[in-house]
């Protein structure tokens, strides 16, 4: 059994898709991120960064896994899933697997602080961020144009990490237009049953977007 | 033999340490980021992003490996050296690797950006970037205060890209006063003699700090 700790978050799908995807056994555990429950001395003791997602493994001893990408690759070897076995396959996936990491979620992360969050509004921040992700993106639609996956033929643990950050591009305010073939892999995995439950996992709030964006805003300024 | 293509950065700076740690025979090729070399159709070749490190694997039919966690992963994997073989220590590697490449990076290059590079000055994003970059220090700091290295006792991937990273904390503007479980990291990985050769290859520009920051402002503003 493992112990997901997550919210509605792109991070947190990631896990929630996987764990569904492998049929790996696991129980949610909701954290409230307005009320900071990452911070708690309870939660820092599995991941000292204070951000979900992490996991506790309870079949192998507890142990704690957190950063969405360590848990992907950890979850990928435990059910053998996921990850292609040969080298260069498995090295291809690692290797978009960063991409997202290093580079897709954290500047899709700073076009919502700059585009969503912060009062104040700063045109060369908002740019910069939602200017660096349509590049991304167009490199992911280059790709896609002669791969079904990002990685390749096979569906992997890179593109159940970047999906979820992709699909909400309106949110980040980064255009997808002409971006044809990103778009086709956004809509083939969207049918996906595991990744249908995975995306609803742990429920997103009863507030409305503005509703939210703003709970989240008067956090950010604090 | 390894070809690695690379500039004088942090990013650059993990792969010569690394191969410089596993004693792998490979050759430099050093990319003019002023020049834009690694936006020419011959390295997008082997980076769709265009930004570096990447390696090319002469021994494994040129397999071209871009992103500088992948190229760590697969470097420690072809050398059998840096990344335990122990299920949950390798795990723990990879944890901590995340984290600079999802955090510490992204974080410290927002501050470089921001704090030495765009020509406007914007309090807000300087702060947010330095105040989170010494956010991560201060994890780091904690997790060194009871382990020799970021994931345990050993020395691995992990140390070796945050190392680089760590190491240019004045020129991000990151205070790092009081931290001293992270300085005395910084300064023992700072005596290996790999480390010596690794973070002078390539040889970095004959310009001053600030003659530099100033050709890479010119570049940003473009």
């Amino acid at each position: 059994m493992i112990d997901l700790y997550t919210a509605a978050t792109p991070n947190g799908h990631k896990i929630s898709i996987a764990l569904e995807e492998m049929g790996l056994e696991y129980s949610v555990h909701h954290l409230d991120l307005m009320q900071a429950d990452q911070k708690q001395p309870e939660f820092l003791a599995i991941n000292p960064n204070g951000r979900i997602p992490a996991i506790i493994d309870r079949d192998n001893n507890d142990f704690a896994v957190f950063e969405s990408g360590a848990i992907l690759i950890y979850l990928a070897e435990k059910s053998g899933k996921l990850l292609p076995a040969h080298p260069d396959k498995r090295s291809q996936t690692l290797q978009w697997l960063m991409f997202q990491m290093s580079a897709v979620g954290p500047m899709m992360g700073q076009a919502n602080v700059f585009h969503r969050y912060l009062p104040e509004k700063i045109p060369t921040a908002i740019e910069r961020y939602q200017n660096e992700s349509r590049r991304l993106f167009e490199i992911m639609n280059h790709q896609l144009s002669d791969n079904r996956y990002l990685s390749g033929d096979d569906y992997t643990i890179a593109d159940i990490a970047t999906w979820p950050w992709v699909r909400i591009f309106e949110w980040s305010g980064v255009d997808i237009s002409g971006l044809r073939h990103l778009e086709r892999w956004l809509n083939e995995i969207a049918k996906r049953p595991a990744v249908q439950i995975g995306i609803v996992t742990p429920p997103s709030s009863d507030l409305s977007d503005e509703e939210l964006a703003d709970k989240i805003r008067k956090m950010v300024s604090k």
